[in-house]
């Protein structure tokens, strides 16, 4: 058993970060709150998700997992406002979803529906950057005027985004006073780089654009990792994205 | 010979009214003023139309029946706004439509291209609910999330609209306080419901959701019939949609 | 080489301005300014174009004719304010486009995959009408919803559009004091008009739509002309559009 009281914004903003990668998800309950990890179809995209019960207006569970459907759940939410308090009651295969004067009851998915949970790889970041969730999402708009690829790199100074197509290039720098953090795990100055499918840095851009803070750990041709936080601090989201091979 | 100037909101509101049903529509114009009956090509929706002498700014007839073209009408008045004057005149088979700097002339369909007008069933409706328009679309709007139909229903204290998917649920139920008025015909207080295609209603609520007060009368397994007044009282009209079968 | 800095909004227009008649250009550049002069795919319109020195921030040229992916480069400047100062740097065979922290590189193209520039014809027109972009935008769209085609004309007071469908009609009349000007080059007082295209004079109305003042220049049969100025006067631009035969 389930039973929870949630404001509209938060349980939007948290289903809208998990369909980035999964249009269903396997989510853990416990005391503390709840969790979930989950790969896109392709493995190229992972998603780490937590939100604290202190999120929650009211927040009561026995330690279960669930199988949820997030695009229907996302649906039904277009109706509820960012300030509603959405009640949520799950209860043997089904989930309660009130608002307002509407109910709803959906059912859940079998946990044998989707896949197995990914494992996290351990990652050796070389480089640190912070920048604003609303230039995160313009440079991966720009990037893609002119190439399905997009290089993030670093020195210990400047974060730059590049984007080479065939006959064209595009390139944003940022410099330290026009970060809110750029520093070196591994004590260098070099320029570190990896490159990344345009795609999905798209859609996480859109999930990150509200945050007024995300975190880019980087190195060379490693993992990117996309790190936010929402719910006034109790709710975080990472997202691991595999690198591309770039061609010299 | 009719001749008339009209408000091009009045105008543009009562011809949205008839399209939702038809495209092209009889109408019958008198001294007190037109009126309108079409069904829809599958017969299950229905419109009756009334639009008073005294909504014009101006109005000339003698009697007679024309038969327009809606969706072009519809079409030349979007470059109209809510504020023009529109000045009608139907002369033989040609109608003008004037404002601002222009003047279009359409033509009249022959009479013979349109399906007779149907024969508006009785109906002895158990049942007199009265909602604002805003809400009515709204909550057919939400029952959309789960299922192709609506069930709408009463006691003779509360409200409902109830969608069934194949695993999923919606319901919305206002009670006496949240409506405009709840009422039996029948003086019964059991819980009487019928159920109705959602495209239908959808298309209903487009036109009902300017309106401050849209009354529905229903019954038991009998057509729902959706009214509400628009120019000011001076136009009227109501929709009967014939139910569905609802499998127990 | 050409090396020079330009508002957002003066390079977003006079390429919009282009990109109504062709999606690449060759544009000459010198000291005094650059010109282009380019005719739509089927001859049937044709574009010239002129901008100043004096509308850029810094202007710096070898006199020299490049060949310029417009599209591109529209697509590009998506991402530019109007208030944005574009630095243009074309060396050799590539153009840097930069802004705020951005910086594109494109490929020109080769002079010879597009076609020669055309020759402007001479046009003796009858009469010299002008009106405002917005009234000549609304009077088009006006016109579109009757017919393909729309004939523009003229006596020596009044000015017309009149659009001729197969059952339907639309005419906008407007008088001497409607317009900021007519008047007749030909000295005399008959009707004259010409018919056109609507598609054309679509597209040009989206580009002329902001202008305080469009000239139109016509007669009976002939080539219209469409010239407005943008960049506070530092730029000009005049459509050439050859008219259709119309059926008596």
């Amino acid at each position: 058993m389930f039973k929870a009281d949630i404001l509209g914004e938060t349980l939007k903003d948290g289903i809208e970060a998990l369909t980035i990668i999964v249009d269903e998800a396997r989510v853990h309950l416990s005391k503390d709150g709840l969790y979930a990890r989950n790969a896109d179809p392709s493995y190229v995209a992972m998603v780490q998700f937590e939100l604290s019960a202190k999120a929650f207006e009211n927040y009561e569970t026995d330690d279960e997992v669930v199988t949820l459907d997030l695009k229907k759940m996302q649906g039904i939410l277009e109706l509820a406002n960012r300030t509603d308090i959405i009640r949520i009651v799950v209860d043997e295969n089904r989930m309660a979803l009130s608002f307002g004067d509407l109910k709803y009851t959906i059912a859940l998915l079998s946990p044998y529906s989707i896949k197995k949970e990914p494992k996290v790889p351990k990652v050796e970041s070389a480089a640190h950057v912070v920048i604003t969730g609303k230039e995160f999402r313009w440079a991966v708009k720009a990037a893609g005027k002119v190439s399905d690829n997009i290089a993030l790199g670093c020195t210990d100074t400047d974060f730059f985004m590049e984007a080479l197509g065939d006959a064209d290039t595009m390139r944003l720098e940022l410099s330290k006073d026009q970060l809110i953090d750029v520093s070196r795990a591994d004590g260098k100055a070099d320029e570190i780089r990896s490159l990344f499918s345009l795609e999905f840095l798209l859609e996480m851009s859109k999930a990150v654009g509200k945050a007024s803070e995300v975190s880019l750990d980087m190195g060379k041709n490693i993992p990117l990792k996309v790190g936010f936080d929402f719910a006034d601090g109790n709710g975080a989201v990472s997202y691991l994205l595999a690198p591309r091979i770039e061609q010299e």
